[in-house]
């Protein structure tokens, strides 16, 4: 189902590098150029065969129907800017980036067919080398549209994700970031904190239990640092929910409370065991 | 390899199940015996041939080799004042607990031949009807021997969880609950405190990331109560580390730090692909 012509793809890592195999796989374009400044990525990207071209230019975004920035979520709005003067005014542009409000606040103005994005897939596996057709496959994929997103770019965005195997669901950008820093920022932070704390000569002993909490913790730390900067706010509050769920189950531990203790522990499992299977969980979001 | 005539498990629940499954896959004994309070626990593990003759009388230790008290952690040292006068004075005894001090304490000086154990295996799946002839094979199996501990004993149920697929080391009742509240106890107060954190209406959008970091939360409440409370001291030191690392983050996020940011996540990131994977990491420790 050829939904574009050309696609070009700014940035071809995990994320932009698995939408390069999954629109090839399912033949969604005639051609598909991947960008990067780094040779060595769009070398990887061309052998992995994720994309047809390559370029180091962001030049290269002429004449594409669709691009997508995949690029780490700092630097999305500075190659917005960069590729406003080389597209035709009915390109269709979209992002993956982790945080919303200011992608979206930013790009939405400049370029008018703009639809924010970000699919909840991924892993703490980083580069195309890593890269997946299916990646997205029976994943979620979040569209932020607001009241000036053009309503037809939003349609032909839902089909291209759902073309991916996703399925699309919609959320302003306040309420993606306010979501996912519960469901996503705050996990990969408890992650990094809980691997710091553990001292070094008892890691031989990391069973299961450990190596599943801390997966994420292994995540990419360039990008994870400007997704914490950008999503402070919203991140803030949930530490601080948190922290309050931690205290309860200290203060029970210190009064040695075991109802207490058993109360709560019970909640944990009950509402661990409720989380929903029906999208595939080897992402890290 | 048989090692034993008749072994006794007390307590057959999916540790206690492995185990018997374990001992009659490997023909380590000519006949096992599965003792529980439950009438419904024993016929589990008949029906599942955990066990070949089953009882809900703690007198069925009686003629065993060796015991093995694989029930709850708080309830190990009661079973074991229970068949001191129904074992002979050279039963091997033999318990699965995750905390060692108070047990080994109690039970080394009411038991001749006890060694105190700990299988770093397991799961947030409970019961019987989850137990795997395997599940020991390729994980670390912790034994707690002391000055007092007979050597011939020691021997023994070292080549016993050796049998079962485990590598076995030592370390003192001490060191074990210290190491332990670091590598399994903190992150299932993690877990928990995690989970209960995240909204409800935020549940939806639970991907990978979310589901790891939490997954050992599901672990069974009424284990886990007695767990945190019997390493209280250890565990509360672990608690206060952990808070430390959180906090160096949130100070990072408030002042917009991205340079500490960075390098305390790249710090994490090592740390967590420095992780051993040489022992299998499916259980929940």
């Amino acid at each position: 189902m050829r939904l574009f012509n050309k696609v070009a793809i700014v940035g071809v890592g995990l994320i932009g590098g698995s939408i390069g195999l999954g629109i090839k796989k399912r033949k969604l374009a005639n051609r598909v150029i991947g960008i990067s400044r780094h040779k060595k990525t769009i070398t990887s990207a061309l052998t992995r065969k994720a994309v047809d071209l390559s370029s180091v230019n962001i030049s290269a975004v002429e004449d594409a129907d669709l691009v997508i920035l995949a690029t780490p979520v700092n630097s999305i709005i500075e190659v917005g800017f960069k590729i406003v003067p080389l597209i035709k005014p009915s390109t269709l542009v979209t992002d993956t980036g982790s945080t919303k409000r200011e992608v979206v606040k930013v790009l939405q103005n400049l370029l008018p067919n703009f639809v924010g994005a970000h699919p909840l897939a991924g892993s703490e596996k980083q580069g195309v080398i890593n890269a997946d057709a299916d990646l997205f496959r029976n994943s979620l994929c979040i569209l932020t549209p607001t009241k000036t997103t053009s309503k037809a770019a939003l349609g032909k965005i839902k089909r291209f994700w759902t073309a991916l195997g996703a399925k699309v669901i919609y959320l302003t950008p306040a309420m993606h970031d306010k979501y996912i820093s519960y469901v996503s920022h705050l996990p990969h932070i408890v992650a990094f904190s809980l691997i710091r704390s553990i001292p070094h000569n008892t890691l031989f002993l990391a069973s299961g239990g450990l190596k599943d909490t801390t997966r994420i913790a292994a995540s990419a730390d360039t990008l994870w640092k400007d997704i914490l900067i950008t999503n402070s706010e919203n991140i803030l509050k949930a530490m601080k929910i948190f922290a309050d769920s931690l205290s309860r189950i200290k203060s029970a531990i210190i009064r040695r409370d075991s109802e207490a203790l058993e109360r709560i522990l019970r909640q944990a499992r009950l509402k661990r065991q409720s989380l929903n299977h029906k999208y595939r969980g080897d992402g890290s979001l």
